[in-house]
């Protein structure tokens, strides 16, 4: 079992993130709580009103306990333990055109001897900057590129089927990567994954600064705030209704101020809103689609 | 089948509800949208932004369709069509001393003979007023009363572990009454279960101009305001994570943006709020519980 070793690994480059970031915030500062539970143990960082992050968390967790009925099913496998460690986190912006980020790696063992990683990052812009979308898809396909060249197109299409608004039609943002499951049957394979999700953990607050760095100084109006605020509902709703980690965190007792740290902190809802034809706010809604190739 | 009887009627007071509301806001105006959709139709009434009502949606419908397998296997029924017809609504005034209210009664028939009622109406204040809690559970005993004492006391329990929010240990507000599954055998549970949900439809409009009445000319600080957003965030978490009327609607390709008038307008999440202690918040908190028994 070597969940242990990549938690070791996985709880310091939480530190790396939790600086990078501070230091492209200029003021905002990370709280940090430690959680014990029966399940296991996490640290809880959040930055809440920073100059450009409103309200960021990361968390690191690292728990085990009896594989019950519930996972078996979900997972189509016979245990009777499972450990798992990871780093989930999500970074809201104050500022309209910062976009919102998702980052998660994880690694997950049973005692039949099944091991595998997943995680991915992905962008959820309010406005949405095609260039910058491209510069994003782009920076994840060369970490991708780096192991198999294999990668990138399925992770890119699987994070656009895991990140879609079934009832709203829409894709939560411009996708990403997003993989699960992927076997480690090898010392080779572990390590593979390991430098993989521990390359993607770490490009992920640079990408941020450079997000924050282009766009953190721009000044906006009430009406482009708005629309930020009834974005963001969107988000709440896939978080709450179909995100796999957050309805496997709450139904197993997990850490419930944790796991909802991920919520942006001030959300609308208007009733049947339509941005104006031709603006920038439709031009974004047309963009939030399945099967876009950012990079050709 | 008599679905069709009962959604003539619950049309009628759809337009009541909507009206006597009205009347008591003093401004705010309902706008009305037909949706047909391959399910059935339905009508929804929205209000935005009146004087002391927010945000206030009142849904009627009347669908029929396949008896598919997801509801038999949910409703341990055999059949292969259904009809339904229901008033849905939720109330939210932008005044955190007004509560926010909801009210659903419905009706469905299954081919195979089944034939049932389901509803209720429960409260949920910002800040929990003892004697208007007693008052509103004593109007719901008073309206169940009519019909048969035993049913507000079984009713009342039901409320309170339907509307209770697992993963915040808390229950959404003070409760009230709700029920499911009410069956009619024949064409006198009919009649009373018809009148007993049309008594209730009734008496909701005129439940909230009495609390609109009382608690609407309030003034209120920031920090007031801010409490109702973060408690309004957990009326969210119900809806979205729990409600079964939500879920059913989303998942059947129901009308998405009638669905969700449910959610309130301006939301706020903050991590690990904590009211202070022997604060009203805090007192607040203290009663949403399970198991109060507001009526002595």
């Amino acid at each position: 079992m070597n969940v242990s070793k990549t938690a070791a690994i996985y709880k310091d480059i939480q530190q790396t993130i939790c600086s990078t970031l501070e230091k492209a915030d200029g003021t905002g500062k990370f709280s940090l709580d430690v959680w014990e539970k029966e399940i296991g143990s996490g640290l809880t960082r959040v930055m809440q009103n920073g100059s450009i992050i409103e309200k960021a968390g990361v968390n690191f967790s690292h728990v085990t306990g009896d594989f019950n009925e519930n996972m078996a099913h979900l997972l189509g496998e016979k245990a009777s333990k499972f450990e798992a460690t990871g780093i989930s986190s999500i970074l809201h912006s104050g500022n309209p055109f910062v976009p919102t980020i998702h980052m998660n790696v994880r690694h997950f063992e049973l005692d039949n001897g099944s091991s595998w990683f997943g995680g991915g990052i992905d962008l959820t812009p309010m406005y949405v900057n095609p260039e910058e979308a491209r510069w994003f898809h782009q920076t994840l396909k060369d970490i991708c590129d780096k192991y198999d060249t294999s990668l990138y197109p399925v992770w890119k299409n699987w994070a656009d089927d895991y990140f879609y608004i079934e009832h709203r039609h829409e894709t939560r943002g411009i996708g990403g990567i997003f993989f699960d499951r992927v076997a480690v049957n090898s010392n080779s394979d572990y390590e593979k994954m390991l430098s993989l999700t521990t390359d993607l953990a770490h490009a992920y607050p640079v990408i941020y600064a450079e997000l924050m760095k282009n766009n953190g100084h721009r000044s906006f109006t009430e009406a482009e705030k708005h629309w930020q605020k009834i974005r963001r509902g969107r988000y709440v709703e896939f978080n709450l209704i179909y995100d796999r980690g957050t309805k496997f965190g709450l139904e197993s007792d997990g850490n419930t101020e944790s796991i909802l740290v991920s919520l942006p902190a001030e959300v609308e809802w208007v009733y049947q809103h339509q941005p104006a034809p031709e603006s920038a706010e439709a031009k974004t809604l047309e963009l939030l689609k399945k099967g876009i190739e950012w990079i050709s």
